[in-house]
């Protein structure tokens, strides 16, 4: 699906144009062609390349999508694959892919999975003219900005699942549902590494020493997106540590928990054992067993065991046993 | 075995040839040869050798088997191994070896220990003679290709295997069967770590600055089969990444599972316990028991008994104990 | 909020000024300005990056704040971030950061979230002006050199604390708490990683061959903050690396007191479950049991049981059980 | 102790010489010679010294031993430092070292610590002349290349151990055993380690870009051997990775073991507790009870007691408790 | 305090000087300075600053001690950081450090903490002139070179008990003892990982390609100490990974003791259970229960009671649960 396509000259927008009509503005002075395009059929996607000039293996990778992010040059060409990440319903995240062609006076970008588009970027930067001017890279850099951007929230929910998960693991209620929720917090995380690492790695092309020729000039700013995916990255990497880590205090808890339950149990079966001795002696048959002819003798065997029984509890209170 | 030996000019084919007259097509002006061999005798190899002048230590690994994946210069001759990896029967891999030399006017590729050959990449190749006519450069990619995308397929087969051990996980009932679950699935993916691991490696050699000469012009192409197994190599890592948690994860639901058990055990032991101990006191051979001579001592004792025992019964299903 | 905003000439300060004064001084030979900010606001901001020409993106990172330790140069001009960790109330750690923008001949902190200042930096440089002539780039060393210097104390608290967990680890008094302290322990240590790692990878652009004009002819005193940083990199990767194994054991030490538990419980077991057996065996009603009727029959039953509850004892002992 | 001391010339024996006459040799055309020392004296290494001027610090080390695999330069003499790994009795790896000194026109072995030589090496070398003409490079890749073969058959020794110890950790019948076989296991592979990973580093020197005169025109047989070194390193880490995860599996499995022999446990006290509860209740002394004075009371009771029993013993069985 | 103070020229002793006389001796042609200083205050340091004109940052260095080990170079100057490591009463370790300061015609060594200095490198280096007439490069390489000599031994201790540890664990007797002291053998090998690991990175910048001035021609000296290293490194690496696993695998065996005490302990219950549910029995107050009127019942019962209670036992003993 087609979901817009403009010319711009001198930063400004000169006017919506028909896809077929793209290459008779791409020989215009100081203009380029911004293409934006949602989960296109086959005919678009050829006619793109037909008025692009785009290699072959870039459409193919475009075509199939679930690339890896990654940033490569085929000639003059930049073709850049990001990974949007949303927040579906429940905690689960849903994952789609933008894939932006960047020349020396055309972008073009193909977005497939996600809901929400790259609307505001466009006016945001036709609001800025004199940033715009600078041609396809700065808006390549607009689009990766805004794609990076929204990792943040979402990232943010994740952080701050953990801290629910981490308190419920030291109250030590649902060790059960704990794993489980650690488990798929750190499935979750996977897809930001993916979305993350790649990119961060690839962004060192465009953003250090030997620059492509469309992103001249442009540095700064992609430095500016490298040190936005560094500290996505940081956290992620945190995050992980401490998932490993509650995964095994977890365990040491369910282990402590039954520790703690096996002293309670010992307790209360010693408060049980040693009455039952007592009264099987009682029941002994012996014709000579002097306290049985007592006349307090059963309520004394009962005082006595009262009276150990109390003692022993008072003991495992004592040792934290009860 | 001998399966194919075809000259190509300018990317058609010429002829079918024997392998004894490949000499006189190698000095023809823009044509190559390509030989196809399947676990070949020792005669065949050595006809190879010297039909296309091959470098003994690269012939010697051919010969033996069982190389890393690699790719290495040897002067103008590359020479490629490469691990196929098939589906078995059951779950098991089978996994087989391609070793390819790559002259600037043959290629030749011997195979060993796999079912399934490349006949549709000749075929495919031969259907885009513009592309054939690159040259060996270009074959290499075409086998390359095949045998990664050959991986894929596997691959996920062994994702969803993991998929399936990890809800048996949390259903908790099968630990056993999911220890050994996850330890198979581990080898199974070791066999993929070696296959996919230095050929990535290797590759940069041939999609990196410094070309050989076999491969020049041909760069994006083996970028994008590098492409391909980074894509590999992530998930292989988050597989590996997943099982370890996973296994970690199966050893807290066992001692967890353990735990529950116990606390039930506990449970029903109280509720024997108690009243052991209570016919045990009316057991006792006192002469001043007076309860024993009431009308309804008997059903008295039972009816408390009964008491305790639904009372505990009561606290412990609140304690979820049962 | 200003703090403060000084002229200095030859390593001498000349005047405490006005920010709207900057631009005079700016222009004057050998000398500089520096500024130092807390918390401001929108407008002081603009007013600094009007006055020294600040990159538009450098100021956003300072107005948005949260940003990872770096150095980072944008055109003549060095930004700097760097972490400030403040001991909070309890263990709390309290982050800050302080961004510093140095020119040729200006250098602006901006601190945020933390207390402490820097006034005793400038104090002590104000003292010594041979080392002040050299300008924003000593200034810039003199700030680096206060932020990492706080770190050390506050490093060797989480240190002392982690040698108390260990003492209690070994007591096995309070395994609980201890899971509880080392993780605390660890996210603490996550602050100081933060703060440090970024900071030390940056600090090679400005120690190593090619440097910043500004920082020319310092490298030798940011290699010793470079230094200091190693150092506590050292340490923070030894207390990790003893905080997992501490874990590891204290899950080791719960593991143990359980199964230590159980024998002596077991223990208690056997010595009361011998004698009711034997008290059960005289308390059958069978009509020919000849102990029954015997005189010291009960004396000598009580004694037996007795007599073997002893040996019980002492080999329960012996195999330290009990 | 002298093995053997030869002059070669043009590939081919001259003579069998005393190594007082080595100088005379080494100034002959075309000609190299070929020195083995089985643990020899301090005489003889002086000697040596003195005859090939080599450097007193690779002396030293050779005299001494016990170094780490090298390949260190010293002027143009090469210094080679390897173990040898020997399969003693039992599953025990007796650990030898080979120093090999290789110069422009000679190279001399001292072998230490283990029994097999390189007497099958050298009678190979001559059977080929055309290679050993290549000089004092050639015999070092011989020697290398007998010494990496060598560890292959020891390697696979471990993995079929490993292999074996899995089949009984799923077994589940000697968990002790293979606790202790996991640990020695992971000592002999300790040794492997040590004798690749230094080796495969210092072998970049000589098959990569810069190399020494001595290997020149040599680079593919050493790059030959550093694949073999690859492959073994990679079967190295694929034992360490097994063996880490099979010591995890085996914890699991003995958890298990344990978690499941407490419900068999369980099962059988429950068979025995709800008949003492039933004997011990007619055991009371009430002087009302009326099913004691029934005539099949007795039977009854037993009858119910078996009922109650097979009850409980066809329910546990179908919950898999026993 | 002034250990000595002694001026060489072309490799032999001068004269034991005054420290203040220190700069008249350094003018002099092919001959140097050696100072040794044992915890100095304050104005020794001082005259020293003055009389080798030291870097303010390197002297402020020794001053407060606690460095990482490193070599730094100020100008001409090598500034070396070693740390000294000592076995102190117990298994403890005491940690010193000594700080030496090359340049061009000097040497001055700083040490602190440890007792054993370096006068028999000083007797050593007098007795071989024509390596010390090398000057302070040659010097430095004995002082390193005697500095991580002495590591061995102490390493060889920690190994050492590491075995007895392993031992221990197979035994399964003390596992309280094992994990301590594994614990306490980590902190110790943590010394040796901070004395060792920086030091190897540093020596990359003496024996390498570039070399300060004062080391020139004595890289092969130190590429020997650079090797010492590595093999201590590689030491201290297979000592953690050994420490990590017995660490695991003694918590495995601590729960394989558990599991089968719990199989005794299961098994004795049973010795007992049966028992007392059949004396329980015997124990009703039937009136009906002949077996109770039998001449020899209560022999009988005694009698099927062992015979049980054998077969029980040999089922058991079968089962290697008891």
């Amino acid at each position: 699906m087609l979901i817009s396509c403009v010319a711009y000259q001198n930063g400004r927008k000169l006017a919506d144009i028909e896809p077929e009509d793209i290459h008779r503005y791409l020989v215009q002075p100081d203009s380029f062609v911004w293409v934006a395009l949602l989960e296109p059929d086959e005919r678009v996607l050829e006619l793109m390349q037909a008025e692009f000039d785009l290699h072959p293996l870039a459409i193919e990778d475009a075509r199939h999508g679930h690339q890896r992010p990654k940033i490569e040059e085929y000639g003059d060409v930049l073709f850049v694959v990001l990974h949007m990440i949303e927040q579906a319903e429940g905690s689960e995240l849903r994952t789609g892919e933008v894939d932006v062609f960047v020349g020396r006076n055309f972008i073009l970008s193909v977005r497939t999975g996600v809901e929400k588009g790259f609307r505001e970027v466009r006016t945001r930067a036709e609001r800025e003219p004199e940033l715009l001017r600078r041609g396809p890279g700065y808006v390549l850099y607009a689009l990766m900005d805004a794609v990076v951007d929204r990792y943040f929230p979402i990232l943010q929910t994740i952080e701050s699942d953990l801290e629910r998960i981490e308190e419920q693991i030291f109250a030590a209620t649902s060790p059960r549902a704990n794993i489980e929720a650690l488990y798929a917090l750190k499935q979750r995380l996977m897809v930001f590494r993916h979305a993350v690492g790649p990119l961060l790695e690839s962004l060192g092309n465009i953003s250090g020493a030997r620059v492509p020729v469309t992103c001249s000039g442009m540095q700064e700013y992609f430095r500016d997106v490298s040190d936005h995916l560094h500290r996505l990255d940081q956290t992620i990497e945190s995050i992980r540590d401490t998932v490993s880590t509650a995964i095994s205090v977890n365990l040491s808890m369910i282990t402590l928990q039954e520790s703690e339950n096996m002293k309670r149990l010992a307790a209360y079966a010693a408060l049980i054992a040693v009455p039952t001795l007592i009264v099987g002696l009682y029941g002994m048959n012996f014709d000579y067993m002097p306290e049985l002819h007592w006349r307090y003798g059963y309520a004394l065997v009962c005082g006595v065991m009262a009276a150990i029984d109390g003692y022993i509890f008072y003991r495992l209170r004592k040792a934290k046993w009860l």
